[in-house]
This record gives structure tokens, C-alpha cells and sequence, in this order.
């Protein structure tokens, strides 16, 4: 009991993989102090977002540490996307099994992967804590933006009427993780990568302001978080969502995946790990939707709309809403 | 896999519990959006630091809720003391054990410790996240402070002859935690506490700017937490400490219970989760120094000296290294 690290060597762990990923001076100072010290910038806001990932239940203890960095570090920037806030730094607690083979290795792959996504991203690491676990890992990371002063985004805003859109193709990672378990024949490592790897669409969210009323990130699956912008606690109307399933991006991988196992079709609106955004806009954003799409190089697709009736659908070809287990739906 | 709530009741769950603990303005909107927005204080940095506990290992999971969680926001906000700040809010994420009896609860109980402490310490939550996990316990918490621009305390900054000041008294938590384990005689409620709740010196941090020359808190032992001062990573020269054992500041409690086990005495300098301040001074800042202590009611003590020999010891009386099996004990 006491305070406890990983090992003696925690302060050679921290040395060795997490101090060069940090900065030498302000706001990091090398990780030698107690904590980090920023200078915000000038007419910006912060933004905070924080996600846990435990082995075995986001991740496959298994997977490559460089993966599961990445990982971790993008479900967080997917947070600031929705935001639409450009990325600064990260704070990562690391509780690591107790004699954890080769922690070495996997210590270097791990901080690897994450020096990888820093470059992408353009941020750094502001500190942290490792502690070890007689249990599974568990990943503990905040990540922290920045947004021109009240133009961060919200979920709150949807109008009835408004279109629903989302980024990308839903169901690659779900599919994924249904072919990387064998489930679902030959692996597809175009399906597999989408799993391992969420793509945060920060570039996106940092031009919805202004166009888009509402925006979230897919984490838990479409038909559930629409729910988050229809119906947010102490708003006074709840809104619902019709969403027509023909419409729903699909990758050349993923239809090409259904067509042999049609049983996995739900696992578009309910499978999650997509982190594409979700957002609404009145209709006539749609001009401004289609440059922004051309612009970033992203399909940017119209799956629906805002209704007045707070009920959420997924419209199959007859009008049938294809959530049959979950009629009439409403995740909260 | 794929995302994993702890129950299909999270969003009730937050809701009840965490969102209260939340502003329903900025920057926690009550816990609706994907991040916390924060407006940063003018002429202010922020500062950031983030300490993760493990069930078992950095506290008992069968401690009352409300003191675990007590301590995990204290920890953090002593870091915060050790940086000069002034606490804003906090980021959690809890991974809560499968199954865990009670779950309501506990959070219930949980909550209301964050609530108190909060209240306390003048700050909010804003954000975090609540997994499930197959393993112990692990919380989180990352901890958000301003400090005047420019004024942030730092580890960096003894210079030899300099003084070795400490706030309150030295190994009351470690004593406690013997007492908690029944390895002292009859428990001791006092030392227990201190073990419990650890009191953030942040009305001290914020006044030792231009005072102490190095500052930093004692979470791992005197003995072992005075070599960051000494001989941090990339300084020019390293430095050692001279300590004199019967200058550290013991709590009545801690004294009687010494007479009683003196084998415990090392448990002053080594046995961690003191959280008092441990800071370096120029000799002519004593007066200052004094009149602080008397303003704050809190003991500033000085024992021992900074020196340009680069050892850590503890004199006894006759001047030997009480560090028997650490002779020259250098923790880095």
C-alpha cells in the first residue's frame, strides 16, 4: 500500500519512453514537475474531454502496444472534433499489470504509437501518472484543445427540420472487429485497421461552426447517440429522428462484407467505434456541405432528418423501422 | 468489446451522480456535451496534473466511498499546491469492478465525498468517463488549476546553502496506515485520518512565489522526493541535501506512537503520503517564512540544508546517516 509504481524503475520508464514526448520547456518542462504549466492561447477557449479504455473490453490486451496508443490517444481527439477544437496536449495514466512481460518492449512500442499520432495531430504530452494493477490495463487519457472563443460546438441545437448527416462510412470498425474474431470469413484488413484505428475528424469539426446545429461523435453507434442530440437532459421539447437505413454510407469492405453475412446490417446503426461525426443542418447549408466534402475529401452524407415526434427510426425500403427489437427506440 | 458502458444504466447513472457535481453553464454544460469548454482566466496559465489510484494497491476497496474518492482529488490538488495553483475543476474516469454489489451505492456515497471536497476546494467536474473493468478498482482524475501568468512554482531552483523547509508534520499517513493494518497497537484515529485524507497545501503554494527557490510535494517519502530537487534531469550540476532526523516535525500522535514502535522511525523519511509541501529557501527568506506560518497556522520547518555534494542524508545524533541500507541513498 502506499504509493506505489510499477516498478523501482518507474523514474527510468518515465525518462526513457514519456519524457521525449514531451515538451523540454513550458508547458511539459521534460515531466520533471508536478504538473504542466500552459499559456493559453490568446481568444481561444479550452476544451476538455477525457476517455478510459480497459483490456479485454475496448481493446485486446493482445493488440500491438503501437495500436492500442493510438487508440486511446484518437478517441479522445475524436472529442475535441466534435468540438471542433485543434488539439494542444494530453495528460495519459497507464495502470499496467503486474509482471507484465517484455514491459520494455511494449513500453517502447506503446510510446512509439503515441509519438506517431503527436506528429499527425500536432500535440504533446503534458503528464501523467503509471501505477500498476493486479487487473487488466486500463488507459486513462485527457486530451485538451483549443477553439476560437465561443465558437466550441455543441450537442445542444438541432432544429426540427434539419438534415442529419455523417462523416465517412459507418460500420468499418464493428464490421472489423467481427473479422478480425473470425466471425465473419476471411479477415479484411481494410475493416480491421477501421477498428484499430479511429480516424478523429478534426479537420471537419473545425469548419462546422457556423454551418452545423448540432454535432456529437459516434462512439456508441448511430441510433443510440442521435438520441444525445434529440433529447438532451432540461431541454424543454424532446425532438426525434427519422434516418432511412438505404442512405447510410457504407465502404466498398463493409457492403461487400454484408452481402455474405446480411445478419451484421445493424451493426451499422448499432455497432459503434465509429467515431465519424454526427451532426445536423438546416437545409440550406447544404451547398456549404457539399464544398466543405470536396474540400477535405470526405463524404459528408445526408441520412435523415429532425422530427417533432420524439421517436428515433431507421427506415428500411417498406417504411419499416429496422430497430426491431428497439421499437420506437430512444436510448435515454 | 467495442465501446462497453458498466451497465445499460450509465447515462443514468452520470446523470445522477456526476452531472450534480458538474456546472450546467459552461464549462461542463452538465456533463452533455463531448468536452468541457473553459473560458481561461485572464493573465493566468493553467496547470495540469493527473495521479491515478489502483483498488488494493493505493487505497483499500473496502474503505468508505467517500474517503477514496477525498483522496483522489486530494492527491491531485496537493500537485496543484506544489505548483502555486489555485484548483478550477477535475476530469474522472472510474473503472468500476464487474459486478460490484451495491454499485448505487457506493456512488452515491462516492459522489457526495467529490461533493464535499468540491465544495472545500472551490472547484467542479468537468468531464470524465465510467468503464467497467474485470480487474481492481482504478480512478482517474486529472485536476485543472490557474496560477498569475509567469508565477508557476517549480522543482528547478535550489541553490547550495539554500534551506530544506517542510509544511505540517512528516509520517503521520504512514504511521496510520500501520495502525489501519493493526502493526501499532490500538488504532489511532488521528494518524488514520491522515492517512485517509491528505490536506492539500494550496493557501501555502500560492504564497511561496518569490520565497521558495524549489517546491514540489511529498507523496513518495521525504528521503526520496528531496533528490527531484537536487538533481533533476538535464541541470548543470547536481546537488545533495543534509537533513538532521530530529528536525523533521512529528505530530503528537506520530511521536507517541514512535515511543511505542520505534522500528518505525524510517516510516518518517520513507514511508510516503505525507502530500505536505517540501520546498528550498535562501536563509534570508526565514522571516518571511516564519510570519507565513504564523498567517497560515501551519508549521513551516526547516530541517536540513542543501548542499553541493551530491548525497542525500539523515543525520541522528551522532551525525551518522540514519538511511542504514540506503547509505548515500540516492533515489534516481
Amino acid at each position: 500500500m502506499g504509493v506505489a509504481s510499477v516498478s523501482s524503475g518507474e523514474f527510468d520508464l518515465i525518462s526513457r519512453y514519456f519524457a521525449p514526448l514531451s515538451s523540454k520547456g513550458p508547458p511539459a518542462y521534460a515531466l520533471t514537475d508536478d504538473g504542466a504549466v500552459l499559456s493559453p492561447p490568446a481568444g481561444h477557449d479550452l476544451v476538455f474531454t477525457k476517455d478510459a479504455l480497459v483490456a479485454d473490453v475496448h481493446f485486446f490486451a493482445g493488440d500491438a502496444p503501437d495500436l492500442i496508443a493510438r487508440k486511446a490517444m484518437r478517441v479522445n481527439l475524436s472529442d475535441l472534433a466534435a468540438m471542433g477544437a485543434t488539439p494542444l496536449g494530453y495528460l495519459l495514466a497507464l495502470a499496467l499489470p503486474k509482471n507484465m512481460e517484455n514491459i520494455d518492449q511494449w513500453l517502447a512500442d506503446f510510446s512509439a504509437g503515441l509519438g506517431r499520432d503527436q506528429v499527425e495531430f500536432g500535440c504533446s504530452l503534458f503528464g501523467g501518472d503509471t501505477v500498476s494493477t493486479n487487473g487488466p490495463m486500463v488507459i486513462s487519457l485527457t486530451a485538451i484543445g483549443s477553439v476560437e472563443k465561443g465558437k466550441a460546438l455543441r450537442r445542444r441545437g438541432a432544429q426540427v427540420g434539419d438534415g442529419i448527416y455523417v462523416s465517412g462510412t459507418l460500420g468499418d470498425a464493428a464490421l472489423g472487429l467481427k473479422s478480425l474474431s473470425g466471425e465473419a470469413g476471411p479477415p479484411d484488413e481494410t475493416l480491421i485497421d477501421r477498428y484499430h484505428l479511429p480516424r478523429p475528424r478534426l479537420e471537419l469539426g473545425q469548419k462546422l461552426y457556423g454551418i452545423a446545429s448540432a454535432v456529437l461523435d459516434i462512439s456508441d453507434g448511430l441510433a443510440g447517440d442521435i438520441g444525445h442530440i434529440c433529447d438532451l437532459p432540461g431541454s424543454q421539447s424532446a425532438l426525434g429522428a427519422e434516418i432511412t437505413a438505404d442512405l447510410i454510407p457504407l465502404s466498398g469492405a463493409a457492403g461487400k462484407l454484408l452481402e455474405s453475412f446480411p445478419a451484421y446490417k445493424n451493426l451499422i446503426w448499432n455497432g459503434g467505434d465509429d467515431y465519424e461525426l454526427l451532426f445536423t443542418a438546416p437545409d440550406h447549408m447544404a451547398d456549404k456541405l457539399a464544398s466543405l466534402a470536396g474540400e477535405l475529401d470526405l463524404p459528408l452524407t445526408r441520412i435523415g432528418r429532425i422530427t417533432d415526434n420524439p421517436l428515433i427510426t431507421i427506415q428500411g425500403r417498406s417504411g419499416e423501422n429496422l430497430m426491431k427489437n428497439e421499437q420506437g427506440f430512444r436510448h435515454f
